[in-house]
């Protein structure tokens, strides 16, 4: 397989090096034809290394960045103010083609602008997006916006649509990827016209699956492959399914230390309750691809482990491996074409 | 306690009389105080009576309806077509005053639109709204609107945050309610000035204790007593809960039934999973209020079982004990005075 590089911003998110650079480990051990610039403070990131066993690694290099992203930097100062941030090096490196895909695990807004900033958007995206795997009953889908955009318009839908399509065809091997559209049940309701039309549009768009719309639980039933929405709704969907899941968790945690009685059924119940912490693993199905830009970003969540800041890695490996950019470019080339030709 | 007679929907829903009325006899059976009058077709409800030992019951009478909103008819059908729809005369019957609430199971944009038609909103409230319990880590809050409207304004947000305040008031007893705005995280992301605008109104709203922004995780934490949201947000975080939770629990399936060690597994964790079923039972927390309206309309869920329709029909009983719709009409009514005084 031909090399990789990954360019990480090893500072980002609340843990930082701690999580990072063990992360970066684990992957290069599962990947030979991998390479990883880890990008941020020499000085921090020089014992971070030697304490990973990672001092001298062939495939392992430091950028230097002098500055991060804090969890709480407004997007202005990220993007204007701390112009050497390990995640603002980190793009650059993408930019310049010493990397394949950039990884952070900083603020998902100040990562968006600044990939936007530096990378640009594809020819025929509007608005770039937030893309990321959601577990279902079947396996998963991919759903997205998941908080990019707000107030999206029918033709940003449709883009959101040939984006997941590209993705998914990409990162799960689908030729046809089952594409439907996030609504609610009352077809009637006045103020639903944004949602008809970007209905209308994906119905009429060459080359794209659309199966037509879901609802909320429709997401999780394994029936589609693509769920597509504006990004207040998909990023409270997607905060939802985070609450509801620890919400459970904490109620199993609470239900088996009510009694001697319950903490024994509790013992014997591991091996279930481990199957299911398995399969809903939040650090398994961590990283969340910035998409329609020119390059691969993959976003981690801020306060995930080791284990999900690997999964976040193994993301970007792929889609920079299938250059889920190029494919989303030929993907809207039909829409581009449509709109540069006259009116026939 | 003063009696109260409810009007229900026997035919509503994806079961009718088989579940309706039974749930009517638990019902009766809990309340002394309680009336029922049971609309729908009195052939049909004469021996679901004889078989739930209702017959010839005092507090139980039967108002006959030739007609049945079906679960899929669209509104149109429901408002000018079927006008001796067991759904309609029930709500008639809270217009005439001979019930102080009504019950239906059946189709959700139906419903709201007869209510709506036939009770009329009350004076201050531009849109009724869909609200209900949802469970949380320490009991339970209120959400709305979950599906009543889309593309609120402002203004509605801010009436939705009254009438959730005058519910939770009313059905909790909590007198300074926590009331919480549904919002995404990205601070500064385009297209947020209605929810900021809205949380300014908030904000200045007199006797309304407004705590500022909640995202979608922050729903089950148990730190709000109100969540209010416009009704295509409230719709799908609604739905993604339901998804969620009959995910889990298909898993949790699946996991014990993987292997005889898993079965034997869980049955000894049979406590703790009854545990954990009681707590998210959607039966239990079944039953949303049409809020905004001149009398109290419940709606229930049109596939749920007769513990499900019971909940409903206890929510009814409550708002109507409470008085609900007045609370709602007093709470809203200085924004009614202030839009009727000119500016000073």
């Amino acid at each position: 397989m031909s090399d990789v590089t990954l360019a990480v911003d090893a500072m980002g998110g609340d843990h930082g090096v701690p999580v990072t650079v063990p992360a970066v480990g684990r992957v290069l051990s599962r990947h030979s034809s991998l390479h990883i610039i880890l990008v941020g403070n020499p000085d921090v990131l020089a014992p971070a290394l030697a304490k990973a066993g990672l001092e001298g690694h062939a495939r392992v290099s430091i950028e230097p960045a002098s500055e991060v992203v804090a969890m709480d930097d407004p997007v202005a100062v990220a993007l204007r103010q701390k112009k050497d941030s390990s995640m603002r090096v980190a793009i650059n490196l993408v930019k310049e083609g010493r990397a394949q895909a950039a990884v952070s695990a900083g603020n998902t807004g100040a990562l968006m602008a600044v990939s936007r900033f530096v990378l640009k958007t594809l020819p025929g995206i509007d608005r770039p997006a937030i893309c990321t795997a959601i577990p279902s009953a079947k396996g998963h889908c991919h759903m997205l916006d998941l908080g990019a955009n707000v107030d999206s318009q029918p033709e940003h839908l449709l883009q959101f649509a040939q984006m997941g399509q590209a993705v998914v065809r990409a990162v799960d091997g689908l030729s046809q990827p089952r594409v439907a559209l996030l609504n609610i049940g009352e077809e009637d309701i006045k103020g639903n016209e944004q949602i008809k039309e970007a209905a209308a549009l994906m119905q009429a768009a060459e080359d794209l699956n659309y199966v037509g719309f879901v609802e909320g639980n429709g997401i999780f039933l394994g029936d589609v492959d693509v769920v597509v929405c504006d990004g207040f709704v998909g990023n409270v969907s997607l905060k939802t399914m985070e609450g509801v899941a620890t919400m459970i968790g904490g109620m199993i945690r609470e239900e088996i230390g009510r009694s001697w009685w319950r903490k024994l059924s509790g013992l014997f119940s591991l091996p279930v309750l481990n199957g299911l912490k398995r399969r809903m693993d939040p650090e398994r199905y961590n990283g969340a691809s910035l998409v329609g830009l020119n390059g691969v970003v993959v976003k981690s969540h801020g306060g995930t482990g080791e284990a999900g800041f690997t999964s976040a890695l193994e993301v970007a490996l792929l889609e920079a491996r299938r250059n889920v950019p190029a494919l989303i470019r030929d993907a809207v080339a039909p829409l581009v074409r449509a709109s540069e030709q006259p009116a026939s």
